[in-house]
């Protein structure tokens, strides 16, 4: 089977936004892949190394999302980053053969230098952080790297990278790696904003379920609708939105028939939204109960599959010092 | 006792500028200090990457002559810095908290990059260069850093990253470095250029004494003294710099007036500073050809302060991680 490696900045508690745009992914990679997922705690530094919440904490608690919505320790190779010195080693190394200018030209560091002001991105950690990706990627000779089209600069860089080391060593240890692009649904907080747990307009995947339908029941719909009588256009409305996400197709045409004709109420409709986000987020939330009692502490949790994943970074990095006679 | 730091990129066999330009203070330190020693391999890659030569044997011909020059591995801590892959992690961690600026600024950085032409310095690792320098110096709670007065930004830098380190944190783990400016005399190569293994103008501690009286004998002198009649003038000979390191200050007295009245020849004056160099490198190289018989593996001969090196740097590591709350 061929490898795929992905991972996640340890942020605590995800919301469906993580879910539908990587964990759904994710789990569904688990069929036919060998995968790797990792938490990506240095990761986390490279962009809010002044603020340096609980990391332990919120690798715990991200780690519990990801086990109750399907990632199965089973069948995937689950790790923590900075428990695995080698990628420091790797970083370092392929460091020496990375030009500074892959790195200043990569449009996503110039965009978040010029988006992002409320944090210092000026530091080392930051302009070198595609390289840290690359070392954790093609540690694990990982083909496949699940990405949105705004990270295939990172994947090209990280494909160049790996290039000049084997064209400047005579060899051929790595794997070039691709971006496996995956069709994903953008799915906005409640408030038509980004989700984002910062902004509280979030769906977390443990909020009370109480809370969820009073969230539920509080979106903006379509804002020409002002009566029930109006009729309404679901392409401009959030609530429809989610639908695209939780409803049937079959479902889906009778809102957009109804909502036009106005022959139903958006209260209406927002309990059928409702009905599936519970139906969804149940399970979910049951399974999570279970998983908070077992695993009290996650480096004893993953002390099985972060040791496979330290071995397989351990055996390649004797290869790297070969090729560089160290 | 305090402690003193300090690394040699591992070049392979060593020549006499290498011992009064450094060593020979090395060796001093040792009966005031706790001196850590290491071989910076890793360094080496930063400017060196396109051509990575048999490091191992480079290793192992630096330490031999370490060693023999006095070099004192049950009072000093000898470590090759590649095998304590703490380092990286360090590298890491504060590439986080170091402005690209700060290192871009370095005027070591600026020059280099303009006097150097035939290797590519334009790699992040080169960039990135005063970062595992200051890494390899913090982890150590090394006090004093043996430099000339070239390299003092850098131990500035150094001292910039651990300030920032405790005033983002709120913690005082490291120890601010200094750097222990030693005044060294300045050892030109036979023929006036400086004195490097490349340029084939290097006295080597391991020369064959036949080869260095043929190199000696050979040297330029002062280029007005034509006729053994003519006077000379010392301060402009290069045999005479030699003398100022190897020969008493009495010998030299009568040498500057021998020259000066054209009462010595060159070869008169070339054969008494042969005699010196000879008492010098005599001892070393008997102590040497001992070494190299005791010594087959220099892991093996370096396995204690090695694990030593790695326990002091794990300890400190645990400090930082906890700060970093990671
Ligand atoms: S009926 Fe549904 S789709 Fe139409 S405006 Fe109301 S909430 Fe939106
Ligand atoms: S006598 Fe000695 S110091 Fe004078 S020119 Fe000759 S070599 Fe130089």
């Amino acid at each position: 089977m061929e490898k795929v490696l992905s991972g996640m900045r340890p942020t605590g508690r995800l919301h469906i936004g993580h879910y539908f745009g990587a964990l759904k992914n994710w789990v569904k990679l688990q069929d036919n892949y060998d995968c790797y997922y990792f938490i990506a705690d240095w990761h986390a530094l490279t962009t809010n190394f002044e603020n340096p919440e609980n990391i332990k904490e919120l690798r715990r608690e991200m780690l519990l999302d990801w086990l109750s919505v399907g990632i199965d320790i089973n069948r995937s190779t689950l790790f923590i980053q900075s428990k695995n010195i080698y990628h420091a080693e790797l970083f370092l190394l392929l460091s020496m053969i990375t030009p500074v200018g892959w790195l200043e030209r990569c449009p996503t560091y110039k965009e978040l230098k010029t988006e992002i002001t409320d944090r210092d991105l000026s530091c080392l950690g930051f302009l070198g952080y595609p390289v840290l990706q690359t070392a954790d990627i093609i540690m694990y000779s990982a083909k496949y790297v699940p990405v949105g089209v705004d990270q295939l600069p990172h994947i090209e860089i990280s494909r160049e990278i790996v290039r000049r080391f084997h064209h400047l060593y005579g060899c051929d240890i790595f794997v070039e790696p691709e971006g496996l692009l995956t069709d994903v649904p953008k799915l906005l907080g409640l408030d038509g904003r980004k989700m984002s747990k910062s902004y509280g307009n979030a769906i977390m995947l443990t909020d009370d379920l109480k809370t969820v339908e009073s969230n539920i029941l509080k979106m903006v719909t379509d804002t020409n609708r002002k009566r029930r009588t109006d009729p309404g256009d679901p392409s401009v409305c959030p609530v429809f939105d989610y639908h695209k996400v939780f409803s049937l197709e079959s479902e889906r045409d009778e809102i957009v028939e109804g909502c036009k004709g106005a022959k139903i109420g958006c209260i209406d409709c927002k309990r059928i939204l409702l009905k599936h986000i519970i139906e969804f987020l149940e399970p979910i939330q049951l399974k999570r109960k279970e998983l908070e009692k077992e695993i009290e502490d996650i480096d004893q949790y993953l002390s099985n599959t972060q040791e496979k994943a330290c071995i397989v970074a351990a055996n390649m990095m004797e290869k790297v010092r070969e090729v560089l006679k160290i």
